[in-house]
């Protein structure tokens, strides 16, 4: 998802792509005066050390990247190549590994003269991580890094180096990222918004477009079953229950607040190697109106989940740099759009309605990043 | 339909039955005060002289009615089969068929003491009709229906009728209805509120929750192609290319509305016998993301026809009463929520938006009708 | 199931219901003179004691009954009753269970003076059943029995039982039935002929129809993928995962078998009560053809269990006793069209192969039973 | 759907490619010695003048030959465009074309020193052609085609022109070709084997696999609605319903014979440009099973048609080659498994017996072309 993220926006830059899938790029937001969610530098740290270009290539073939489109910037990958720093290995303590990535994120604004660095997490989503005194609050967490005590998760340790350094931050991921009261105090206390989590790519926003049709017809739903097949990197991490867990925990609480009831609602992650990086979801609801009448409907979506992640991605980046810009702090639940399983105190999950209000939230900021 | 509807009023008035599928008992439409739905005295017109009672036989044998539902309400039924009048005679010239139907009307509200009458067209679809100079304003129209020509279709006459008699109309077909500038002149001379038209229950209802999905998403649909096989007595007038064209054509203009743009989107309606009063539709979505990747979602739809428009049909004749009461006149575009085709100048064909715009405006009518 | 099998021979009996649904009605089985598969006396050991005109109007709510049907065969429902047995309780020592079952069987056919009586298996699926040395043979087997050991599950008890009694076998579930050297072994020495195991209703025998068309068209499949969402009992059952394995294993092998190669094939069912009787499947298959296009097809069958189900079951009774009546003894690989994992040597899991397999033997059995 | 084949065959020949999607490589077809599909030699005639490189090179950027294929049969492709003629112009007497065609198929055989050139017709639909007197003995054509007469269409002159100049022909479209009885005659007298019409590649060859499982399980069906989406000149070619009429008679017989009864079976073909070469068909089919229970199953395929009927095309050419070497001539109702429509005495439409049919002829052929 990166990679079509990086590549991407290099193409939109130099002209060789339209903005579609970018949700900053439509009229309110433009005449809002966002400007260009491509229009950034680009850096991070990565576990893997395959070289953009070779990644770039992979997905050409898997028909993610068109033909001909990595040639065309090969000078951007390679910029963005020398940006893209080794992560912290395993076995680092947590608090060396910390300072490094706050000192690597400094010099990354500093060497560019960035007015603003936001951090996203687009990892692989990580098992459930079990509650830990620490979590509670700021001082507690510092004191048990300080024992060397392994209480983070790394997308908790990355979000805190992101808010250390000053940077806001995105998880696209449902692992726990920024979800921490001891991570939010951070963010509140240097004055910095965050959002997450899970990017609402597929079956998910299928779903927040359709339940709310159900409720407003006043049409009872009797189970809502839910199968996925993907293949790819994902495919292989969601394979395993532990993973696995987090992604289905993410998913499962939209339907029960949109109805407002709980629904019989199976739901399934299969790895299928061939999907590669498409995903193939059939949902199946049986609903009930009036006089009992039993009734059915199936919908199948095949998406490309990195083609659709990756200008929203983007879009989030530059969203939260405009928050920052206009001071806010602490989780922006009008960002919730854009997510599974949305952090703050989001009022609903409704596609239409979240859109509304990101389009309000969007023209208040000001338009300054 | 207007056989469940009114079986199915009987029930729940009865207490045999919950209000699963109308809208207007769900909680804002409760908070604002507006009563019941189903609190309705029936009466009508009808070309078929079939009884009630037998129509609710078959209605059961065909799975729509729950078994031994109509031995519950016989009497009820009797009742209402007895204000149930024969349609005037093809032939009968316009002027002579339109005083009749006034004085039925003013005859039935009289007798049962009623503050409001509300007449719903739930008849079948016409073929689409000529426009006509007698359309264009009242005087003119009556002066051809003086001179007893032929300008005006059924559904129109009897819309001319409800409003001579002072009741406000509901078009649950895409016939014409009320929708010429000579009956919206009678509409707003006599203060009285209309709807229209063409009742959205299946296919372009899942249309209107899945369109404005793209539209935010900035995902680009490049073709919606869709095809409904029905049966029962809808499945015949449809197999008929004439009166399709008027349905098609209602259907056909939410897309483009929803999306912003003009779509490829072949839309059938196949005569299916053995289906009955249900309704199955698929639908076929195909459409590109970022960097030109083409993905797909497939819709299908299994709904019982009357099951679905029965409840809604109800909760209009409930809300236009309310309108009534209200002192409202001419097109009702907040009602837009229930149609394929609104009337009056309506911003949005997104469900969830149309709902909010429904429960605003609902809240607003001060609970009397 | 057992119960629309008997309501449903009632109704053929009685001229009320056509033969649909039955293999055995097909013209070349009637012109092969093999007689009505309705035409049976109908008896039987259950662990539910609810009587069967109560099971009757359940499935009659359900929908899977017609309305009205219980009614017209009351007194035959009656007799069956009178002819089911209680289970042999829990605790109870194997050999005591085996010599009452044998019992109850041969005074069931002495009763009514029968020819033949066949043993068919519709109970709940069991857990596989780990593999133990006295499956191995048959006078070990009767000496572990004689021990008192607990070496058999009851489904294969009762296939023992059966055979004991001189009665042929059919196991329509997955459990192990006769499916134990040991027991071939007691039907081959009583010559006896046997069938199994699993009835082929829905996903699978869809498989058997399309897998052959991948086959033969040389089109390579990449991954088969399934999710079967059910309710009723069988739903519950299955929503175990250890009696979820019997029946999974059962449903496997048949894609390898037809395509010659193994093939990724994830597979689920899930329990969703509120579908009754009635099972929703959902396939996807991905496929490769000429230079490597991948290419995909959909699936989804919504059928009724026990209308599937219940004239196979009497269909299978019917054509083994006429196997019976011909003198074979031993698993008959020839029934193979209605198993999902028959037993014997099978040539074929196609279902048009199997088919004509089936009507060549069904003609050289000479039409007597 | 010819530049596919081109292309393809020259990449498995140069071993860049398997043989995927060809029938005749299954291993029954090289056990009898049947030899290569793809070793041939291209030529042809056309109404279009684009070179093949460019053909290939659009339906290598719409998806259907994979990316660098092209040039590494750059070579192969000239020669092939060397051998490709055009078409006789419209406006040239029967007669005259006629001639010219026998004259190149003449020249093209002799020139490459050939045993035998098989004509394989793969031009667009044409529309239904009336009856004609001369249509109905070789003496009476010949003399209408002398006067002068057009009362031949393209597909039954090219067809002529074949036997004409001793080329066994396949229609590999529902347009006449050899089908009348004059041609008939010409072949039989010419010892010429001749197959057709309509290649088998997708909703079709799926409703000759699915039917006869519902024919061996005695379900009756009660509709079984279609409807195919389709781009690129097909697309075009049956938005005209004239030429939509060829394509749907020739689908349209296939349920009744493989169900012993008609049935509603309602059809489209729509023309959405956005899916180039793909075609993508829903299938709904309504069933009864046993005591009335009404039942459905829904099918979507995504299919490739160039990818599906191109290495067909080669396997017709190679067969029918086989044919004529083994003396036989007339249609060749073995052949069947290929076609939508096949000609002679077919014995059944079930894919499993046809195939079942044509390794048992090739089997006979003896192996020679």
């Amino acid at each position: 998802m990166a990679t079509t993220a990086i590549v991407g926006a290099a193409l939109v830059e130099a002209g060789l792509s339209p903005q579609t899938g970018f949700v900053t790029a439509l009229e309110p937001f433009q005449q809002a005066g966002l400007g260009r969610a491509t229009d950034v530098v680009f850096g991070g740290h990565d576990i893997a050390t395959v070289p953009l270009q070779k990644r770039a290539e992979i997905l050409t073939d898997g028909g993610v990247l068109p033909q001909g489109a990595v040639r065309a910037v090969t000078e951007q990958l390679d910029r963005v190549d020398a940006e893209i720093l080794a992560a912290p290995g395993a076995g680092t303590p947590p608090s060396v590994a910390l300072e490094r990535l706050v000192a690597d994120l400094r010099t990354f604004r500093n060497r560019h003269g960035l007015d603003r660095v936001v951090v996203v997490d687009v990892s692989s989503t990580e098992a459930p991580v079990p509650a830990h005194p620490a979590h509670r609050d700021l001082a507690g967490l510092r004191r048990a890094l300080e024992r060397g005590e392994d209480v983070l998760p790394p997308s908790s340790l990355y979000a805190m180096a992101a808010f250390e350094a000053g940077c806001p931050h995105v998880s696209f991921t449902p692992s726990t990222g920024a979800r921490l009261p001891a991570l939010d105090e951070l963010a509140q206390e240097r004055g910095l918004p965050y959002a997450g989590s899970d990017g609402k790519t597929g079956e998910t926003l299928l779903r927040t477009a359709l339940a709310p049709m159900f409720a407003t017809r006043n049409l009872t739903v009797r189970s809502w079953s839910g199968t996925n097949l993907l293949g790819g990197g994902d495919g292989e991490t969601l394979a395993d229950p532990a993973h696995a867990a987090s992604k289905l925990d993410s998913k499962s609480g939209v339907l029960g607040a949109l109805l407002g009831y709980d629904v019989v609602a199976p739901l399934h992650i299969d790895n299928v190697p061939d999907m590669g990086d498409w995903k193939t979801s059939w949902d199946h609801v049986s609903f009930e109106g009036f006089l009992g009448t039993r009734m059915r409907m199936q919908v199948t979506w095949e998406g490309c989940d990195s083609a659709l992640a990756a200008p929203l991605v983007l879009d989030l980046a530059h969203l939260l740099a405009h928050a920052h810009g206009a001071g806010l702090s602490g989780p922006v639940p009008e960002l919730a759009f854009f997510f599974k399983d949305p952090l703050g105190r989001v009022p609903t999950h409704g596609v239409e309605q979240q859109f509304a209000t990101l389009v309000r939230w969007a023209e208040g900021l000001g338009g300054g990043r």
